[in-house]
């Protein structure tokens, strides 16, 4: 057999030195650019990931050649440096190159106790994570010389040898061990889930260890210069003094001066004021925040590293928004810095401290904003609440990857078990997911669906429960709550998005709270007011079943009359808070049915109180009963068979317009039809409503505009569109309804097999979660073509529940729509998102 | 005022005139072709449509002029001459001219009595049709010289003047008379129902009488040569000798010679001969069975018309493949004689005459065949039945035009009151239903939707009863039927249209019953068998109910199991009768809870079927049940969810072609997965059905083929059907969920507003009774381009039940779709419609 060379594909990083963060890593690219500022870095030589990479499937690096550069007595660090500080890597092992002649040469210059310490901690960490032995083995206190030899007894008699003298062969055996690590499974589903891709790889720097162990100030410690849980300017971090001695007990120093105790910045104001111009440096050219490590050797500081300073959501936005303001990026850098999945971390709500508290358990607040919603206890019942458009709290033993889509689902999550680095806990972040986890005095039984709590209350399936998960506590019931603060950073950079993107942002909201919030997120108008919630109410409930019961026209008509001016206040209430924005307000969708009562109770009630018999009533909802309800007898074909419901919501609408008008605002109303299929629907209720504008004209003698459109929600209306849009000023994709149509499948019960079909690649993703692109997206195409063929300035868009995912505003954007209408708590994610995508398509049609 | 000339716009037909069918209507057009064949035809006038509806609208026309052609005492009738006989017209008018003076004349040459009869019939006729006087007035016996004296001062007390004199002004009012009556709005609907343009015109003619008054052998008659309910060559018709005194008794002579009377070609054997040559020649080249009138005047024929010979549809049939085997027409020409839909009325059943007959009550003979149905007491009622696919007859007071949805969606009618023209009648003929009217023995109460038998038996909505509107009875139950019996020339003609389409034509079958229609009937194979009936029996129902109660996957293996011997039988049964004939077998389709019982005895029957507590079935029935079915866990998302069903099914397919294979008949089993909305799901199914027959394969030892297909069911599958080829030999198009997923529109629940949607034009038909070209159609034609796109050979079909409908097997055809499957019975229909297509095709292509 042929001996293989070793390999020797390795750089010292220099100035000049080919390091790139593909090839080499975060962290040898991030140490290049320090050492191009000329700030004291040590020695390194990086290993880039292709070398890593034959590591780990066996092949021998040169390691006499990387200690070649650390002078003929090395002691060295070894990092890992993947292409994304995000996906982890295998721990840092320190002083390799200790041996017995270099614990001599130590004793010698820094004395006994600190060569001691610094030979035991590197046979610990050899021990540990090379050789894979048992910690407790090496689990001694204080650095004497006795514990020092019972380390190395403990080596020889576990590893038949020796501990290894030779510097060269400790580095191979670092770098071998860490190599491997970075294949296995665990710390591959980590990166994962972080979005790493299958083969995401690692690159290594070894690393000159500075000695912080001399005479006066001495010691290794991190600075960074903002806060990183606010964003805000704020000098923290920490410095150990005389810390290379770890048995021994090192000083900390405040970095600061500081009342409590010393501080570098008293004890060495020259070495402070040098990380504080270090600190400057990187972040006016590195273009961000940084956390730079760095040891004191005698007072000489060296810098070790230089890591993106950790941070919250609101951090990272207060950051940017920062460092735009000193021009050391420009707004759209800053824009794209934000992701904008991040901000609804910054809108969730809190619990109302003002309010009452049933806290039934304690745990560990995990992710923080509150939620409240009915529990549910497996993933799959939280997919088929969302279906049914219910908030739910996820309550779990504890959460698995198997529990993502479940999460997703839910308004927030509590687990018996784990803490604040659990799966539960990690991903409820990501989502931005008020989340409690360990909360171990409860007792969940998942089988009888129970969760019992410490004071023996039970809580059953569909309860309401509050989470909070910035207390980290559960409470019984649904607790008031606060809406979110939104500061003036997040006004700012939104105002910034606002101005570069081009598709615009309104909201879905049907009730005056929905109202408000849009216009705190500063939507461009009510792109959705579905008007059936608005007879859900008790009074009105009543006066709709009259309606619905009427046996003639003029019953009808009577029933409707009571109705007009509830159903007026409502948008008088819509306009005055849109103040001026466009509300597109959608006539009456649902089937007749879903007004009346299911229970014989309710059936009784309802009997009651039209005055007629039980049987007639139990006969007459019988009798409305549908197949396929969502394929039935609602939407436009109501306006059809019943057009004076429609005639009444138009003439509410209209006659509310001109009472704002009135007050001052302009208001110019649009009218959406839901569930057209066909022209001649679209015709009929136009020629009506148009009836109807002219009798309120007539009425009130004054003028106002107003503008009728078509939700585009069957495959019909879409290959229609060209015909349709002869009647529509514009046209709305309710691609909810549309995805059902499409792929034939209702969501309410696509629940039971969603999972699977995602599991097993059936389905790329839940089509109803995810935009369609290739079949409900062909559709959009199309009727957005066709529609603008026949008028160019139709205005079209998107309202379904997809309106604000970035995924289908691009898609949106790039078909030419005029806006997307998402959930108000959705609309800064919107902005932000559009934003992202008009800067990207810039910068990708100007070479950089 | 300017004085206007009367409209001379008429011409006397000769060899030579300008007439045609467009401006003269039928009868004129004939006239001319007869004076061609130099048959011996009075003197005639045509007064062209544009004429007559000058005179509707009060225009004057020269009757002078007119009247110069028929010598100087002119003695005329006016006929009827519309584009097409079905049209109707006004009553012909005899003997205009007819005037104290020719009275006279005529009691010198004919006698007193014949005289009087003319004179006083030609009063009568006048009176009622041109005066529009009460006809009791002039409804007198004999035709005494009282009688006529009655009936002159009957008209001129009631007219305030004498009868008229002139024959010109009688002419002229004869002329304005008929042409007003045209315009009436009963005329104008009836001639609609048969297809009349809303601007269709009415032609007239003016024809010299020929008097049938004369010595000897003088009369009037009809003759045809062939039998107007059977098509076959038979001499029917009559001669009234000596009829032209109407008053008189005349002798009614046979035609041909015959043992029960004195016969035409007894009496005048040159004279018949020659009606003989003329029917010949008419035959020959008018191209068609002609029925001629003549009369005979002292021996001398004069053929006055020849009109079309009145027909069944089973006639009209055998007429047309006896013109084309005698060689005066092509094959062609005979195919386009024969109306698809006309084919319907032949194929009905019959009640077997040696079952039991319930007889509840007896009516008129309308429509012939018979059907079984459950009673339906309104046209919405019948067309919810249709939508369930549920058999109904419709029973009626009586019926309207807005009952003519109702009777398409019916098995049969019955009707309280009418008579054989009766709307009901007609509307039924036309459709080919069985239809018995004027069951007035029966009451009625459609408030209360019963109906009360003579008997006092009482039947309401949903009892089973048969119509036989061959016997005119309705009988209680399901009366046992017989299929009808297809003749030679129905055979034939089939072949003929054969040879002359280019698209197949397939049967929807689901049991060997059917399957034998659709063989008898000539289907080229199965286009669609649907699996789900099969598990409906008792016995299997169990089976499979233990299948889908099954906790695991191996308690569902040995239910299935178990079922997979049921299964192969109905495969082998069905092979076997199709003769190596293609069968198309679609996988299981339906939701599971449809095999479940929802009542709570059908689940208590259950639980002890399964020895299980009730309350766990009840549990679990509702746990399966769903908000929209039709959108729900059915079709391939079972096969992916469990897919033990899907290989128990192929698995008994693949045996049953080896079973099958081994006695002789080979058989390429057709695959087929319903409801896919994406690649991916024809992927999995696939690689699992490749697997069960890699393993069939194994355990016989035997080779067979078999081919894998996809049911286009959802707008997505057919915009995807370019990846989904990639995986599938053939796409076929199941109409029906197809056109309610891209209307949005559930047919179960459509019968609500149907009716309405059609009669106020938002859908120009019902789309599951006429595809729906522009927007179903577009999804059909963008799924078979994308398919043939990735696979050239891809076989592309329509199963729904659309497939048997000439429109879209014609929008099939264009499309370059390979066949159409259709209901059995809708075969023959199916492949003469294709022929018309193909030939239709042929003719346009080329001139003539």
């Amino acid at each position: 057999m042929q001996k293989i060379e070793p390999i020797s594909d390795f750089d010292r990083i220099t100035c000049m030195a080919a390091i790139s963060l593909k090839t080499h890593g975060f962290r040898a690219k991030c140490l290049q650019r320090l050492v191009r500022l000329d700030l004291p870095v040590p020695t390194t030589v990086a290993v880039p990931a292709s070398t890593v990479r034959q590591i780990a499937t066996g092949h021998a690096v040169d390691c006499e050649a990387i200690l070649a550069h650390f002078g003929p007595t090395p002691l060295v660090s070894v990092r890992p440096s993947p292409e994304n500080p995000d996906w982890g890597g295998p721990a840092t092992v320190l002083n390799i190159g200790m041996n017995a002649a270099r614990h001599a040469a130590l004793a010698r210059s820094h004395g006994e106790e600190a060569a001691n310490a610094i030979y035991l901690g590197f046979i610990q960490s050899y021990a540990i994570h090379v050789a894979r032995l048992d910690p407790e083995m090496f689990d001694t206190t204080g650095a004497s010389g006795e514990a020092l030899r019972a380390a190395l007894h403990a080596w020889s008699e576990e590893m038949d040898e020796p501990f290894p003298q030779d510097p060269a062969r400790q580095l191979a055996e670092v770098l071998r061990s860490m190599a491997r690590a970075w294949e296995g499974t665990t710390a591959r589903l980590l990166r994962q889930a972080k979005g790493a891709a299958e083969d995401a790889r690692l690159g290594l720097v070894v690393q000159e260890m500075a000695q912080d162990l001399g005479q006066g100030i001495s010691g290794s410690g991190v600075i960074q210069f903002v806060d990183p849980a606010t964003g805000g300017p704020q000098v923290t971090g920490r410095f150990f003094n005389q810390s290379g001695g770890r048995h021994r007990k090192a000083e900390t120093l405040y970095l600061t001066r500081d009342p409590r105790g010393p501080s570098l910045e008293d004890r060495a104001p020259e070495i402070f004021a040098a990380l504080c111009r270090h600190g400057s440096v990187c972040r006016a050219r590195l273009r961000e925040e940084m956390q730079i490590e760095f040891t004191i050797e005698d007072s000489q500081l060296a810098v070790l590293d230089a890591v993106r300073v950790q941070r919250s959501s609101r951090a990272g936005l207060r950051i940017a928004v920062a460092l735009a303001e000193d021009q050391v990026i420009t707004r759209a850098e800053a824009l794209l810095r934000v992701e904008p999945r991040a901000l609804s971390e910054l809108l969730h709500p809190q619990v109302d401290p003002r309010g009452k508290r049933d806290r039934f358990v304690r745990g560990i607040p995990a992710s923080p904003g509150a939620a409240v919603g009915r529990i549910v206890f497996s993933s799959q019942a939280a997919q088929a609440s969302a279906a049914r458009g219910e908030p739910c709290i996820l309550v779990r033993r504890e959460t698995s990857p198997e529990d993502i889509r479940g999460m997703n689902c839910a308004a927030g999550v509590l687990t018996e078990r784990g803490g604040v680095t659990s799966h539960a806990a990690v991903i409820a972040r990501g989502l931005g997911l008020p989340c409690v986890v360990g909360a171990s005095d409860m007792r969940l039984d998942a089988r009888d669906k129970r969760l019992v709590a410490p004071d023996g209350r039970i809580f059953t399936e569909g309860d309401i429960i509050t989470v909070d998960g910035t207390a980290g506590e559960a409470l019984a019931g649904a607790a008031a709550m606060l809406s979110p603060a939104l500061d003036g950073c997040f006004r700012k950079l939104l105002s910034w998005a606002d101005e570069m993107r081009d598709i615009g942002v309104r909201a879905n909201a049907d009730t005056p709270a929905e109202a408000l919030v849009a216009r705190e997120f500063e939507a461009q108008g009510i792109g959705l007011c579905r008007t059936e919630h608005m007879f859900f109410t008790d009074d009105r409930l009543v006066v709709m079943r009259e309606m619905i019961f009427a046996d003639s026209a003029t019953d009808r008509a009577a029933a409707l009359a009571r109705l007009l001016p509830m159903q007026r206040a409502d948008f008088v209430q819509l306009f005055e808070i849109m103040q001026g924005h466009p509300v597109c307000i959608r006539l009456l969708d649902p089937p007749l049915h879903e007004f009346l009562p299911h229970s014989r109770e309710g059936m009784l009630e309802l009997a009651e109180a039209l005055d007629r018999p039980l049987s007639e009533v139990m006969r007459r909802v019988e009798a409305m009963a549908e197949f396929n309800p969502m394929l039935g007898m609602r939407g436009v074909r109501l306006g059809i068979a019943l057009p004076e419901i429609y005639d009444m919501q138009a003439q509410a609408i209209f006659e509310a317009t001109l009472e704002v008008a009135r007050r001052g605002d302009p208001v110019v109303p649009e009218i959406m039809i839901p569930l057209v299929s066909a022209r001649r629907e679209v015709e009929l209720v136009k020629t009506r409503i148009d009836a109807v504008a002219a009798a309120v004209h007539t009425k009130f003698g004054r003028d106002f505009a107003y503008r009728l459109g078509v939700m585009v929600e069957t495959p019909r209306a879409a290959l229609r569109a060209g015909e349709i849009a002869q009647h529509a000023a514009f046209l709305s994709f309710g691609t909810n309804d549309l995805t059902q149509m499409t792929y034939g499948l209702s969501r309410d019960d696509a629940g039971r097999f969603m999972n699977t079909y995602v599991q097993s690649g059936v389905f790329p993703e839940d089509p109803f979660h995810i935009l369609d692109v290739d079949g409900v997206g062909e559709l959009l195409l199309i009727g957005a073509e066709r529609g603008r063929r026949t008028r160019p300035d139709l205005v079209v868009s998107i309202c379904g529940e997809h309106g604000g995912d970035p995924e289908s505003i691009e898609f949106c954007r790039k078909a030419g729509f005029d806006y997307v209408s998402c959930s108000p708590y959705r609309v800064p994610l919107a902005r932000l998102a559009a934003a992202h995508l008009a800067i990207r398509e810039r910068m990708a049609a100007k070479p950089h």
